[in-house]
């Protein structure tokens, strides 16, 4: 089973990105039956959806699970959404801030998760791993990406898992933050990870 | 030189405490020129009092660390005042929820910590910990310990370095939770207790 | 012009809902030029959808403004998309509690709004009310009416200018309420909304 | 009786401050058997306290009700305890900005409020104002003043009802912010104090 795991460069005021440290973890990682594939994406609204697509084309992946980092939020977010709309609050690394533009002219206005998140989630939870379904990805580079990644995966034959997991900030944030910024260990960040791609993998080997 | 480091025992629907599992754990480590003591305390506002001034008096440690659990607390909190004061908002493990009455009848409405919390915060923060100083223990049994052994110390003629240290829930907890929880891994709280007592130590040698 | 505004009856906890206070405040005043149609709908997901498509078929509105509360919202949330999900937390007023079920089956994922909700928002903020973009009107009633009515209005060839508004809790469920819940007065969202219906009626006649 | 009413002038990046709001709009009303005095005082950690000494002095009233705004609170405050500390955040409007100093030196930690605020905590709920005991009135200026009047008050032979009052966000003051601030109107503020201010003169008349 090939999965592709994908994270994003730091961006804005956040000097480091959870979602990069576990892509790059895993990817000296090995999981029985998992020829894993990592990606860490640049915070840039046109060449992240390039990328992406270009990837999926080449390597085809059986699932996706792409990371990204949701400052402020408190537990792990399973993303169930992903919606037709660039509406940037702050500028990407391109320096570009786009507002209320559509990601793809004429798409359909939202894609669903092709993840069994319900199932993950129960899974997470019973690790001791603070996770939720989430409704919105937001509207900046990570629900860009999975947006484009759902769009180009309906237009293929291939049935793929593929979804959206938004990270909290990782506690040396919070350490540096006036505010009451929740914060989530890169250990638990990680075990996540690792805890759906082996579900992954167990699933397809029993299918 | 001798610490005292104390934790609660779980209570309510908190069906672990982490300042009980930091004690449990750091009971078993060695520390530098340390003589340490631990001590899970009952959430009982009748026994728990008895208990932390019978130690003090037996122990007679240079500093005393005591923690305990601040569910919804988004960083560790370096408690700066106990207040004369209780206010359960939840009965206490013996069943009883005392509303509005003194700690110490007569005593003094308040004592300030006697740790350098800013010096200890400085570290913390230094070490990517979520760290605050807090102006409020609350009217619960923390702040009942912490008040007794402020008052404690205060009337004994030998300087004890000594103070309240609250941890937020941990991620197992938010894990259960369906609010918006937030959590901090045991881990942390571990290594912001290390990082503590060191420092006494240390201090204490240079004197 | 003919607009429609509609709000929910009390439900769960909810002893009152701000959503049908204004409604019934509204249903008496005359706003300049507009044939204002009102309506209370029970929170009933069988009932609810019901309703509305049989009242937009018959009264035809030119606009549709539905209210709604979400309790924990700090601010009043103009709904950016209306997503093809029923994944209720707690039971309806009949009942049920429906999970992870689709509103339409084969329907799209999405609708976006139709109001000009960027416009409204800018208004609303310089008249010192307390409003924001919300990308998520949750999976329970709100949203299902939110669907049922967009999805209605794009079988119809005439445009409509339609969405929906979450109100937060008021003050008065705020003060019973142990927990922090932010609140908002319901003169703050009677005003909101006759900002919204003179700003419709305004940009009709101009047109 | 004679009562005292305090607010504070705006500081920092509040343009407006609801204490001082509700201080100017209580100057023009009439309460039975109440002769009202009304003070703003300057955001100023060497004025404010030497105003208020001297207002307390030269008055002498019988009740004092001081308010201040505490930004990001939720509820209506009722302040527990003034702690002997001045710790800013930001700098006052004076452009000092103290760290870790006590307000006055040899003075006890802490004074509790002489209010009967548990009594006017639950008039307030029943009045559906969103209120709550509050365990810490901070370490700026609120704090400063609180602590001073109560310093002031315990060397009079005459027994003063006095404590503090942090009233949250102004709703227009939410509405220009990015982020999730809590708001509550001038209305319920303005509320809050008249229904206190009436059940201190009750109170007083009755012994």
């Amino acid at each position: 089973m090939r999965i592709l795991v994908t994270g994003f460069e730091p961006f804005s005021t956040h000097s480091v990105n959870p979602s990069q440290k576990i892509v790059e973890a895993l990817s000296t990682e090995k999981f029985l039956g998992v020829d894993l594939r990592t990606l860490v994406l640049p915070v840039d609204h046109v060449r992240a959806p390039g990328i992406i697509t270009e990837t999926i084309r080449k390597d085809q992946p059986d699932a996706i699970l792409a990371f990204g980092l949701a400052s402020s939020r408190f537990k792990i977010g399973l993303e169930q959404v992903a919606i037709n709309l660039m509406d940037f609050r702050i500028p990407d690394n391109s320096g570009k801030q786009i507002s209320d533009q559509p990601i793809i002219e004429d798409g359909p206005a939202a894609y669903f998760t092709t993840l069994a998140v319900r199932s993950l989630l129960t899974l997470l939870q019973e690790k001791g791993i603070p996770a939720e379904i989430s409704l919105t990805a937001g509207s900046y580079l990570c629900n860009l990406v999975f947006y484009t990644m759902m769009h180009e995966i309906s237009s293929q034959t291939k049935p793929t898992q593929a979804g959206f997991i938004h990270l909290p900030a990782l506690p040396e944030e919070a350490a540096k933050s006036d505010k009451t910024l929740p914060s989530l260990s890169l250990e638990l960040d990680l075990n996540a990870a690792r805890i759906m791609i082996n579900h992954l993998a167990q699933n397809f080997r029993r299918n």
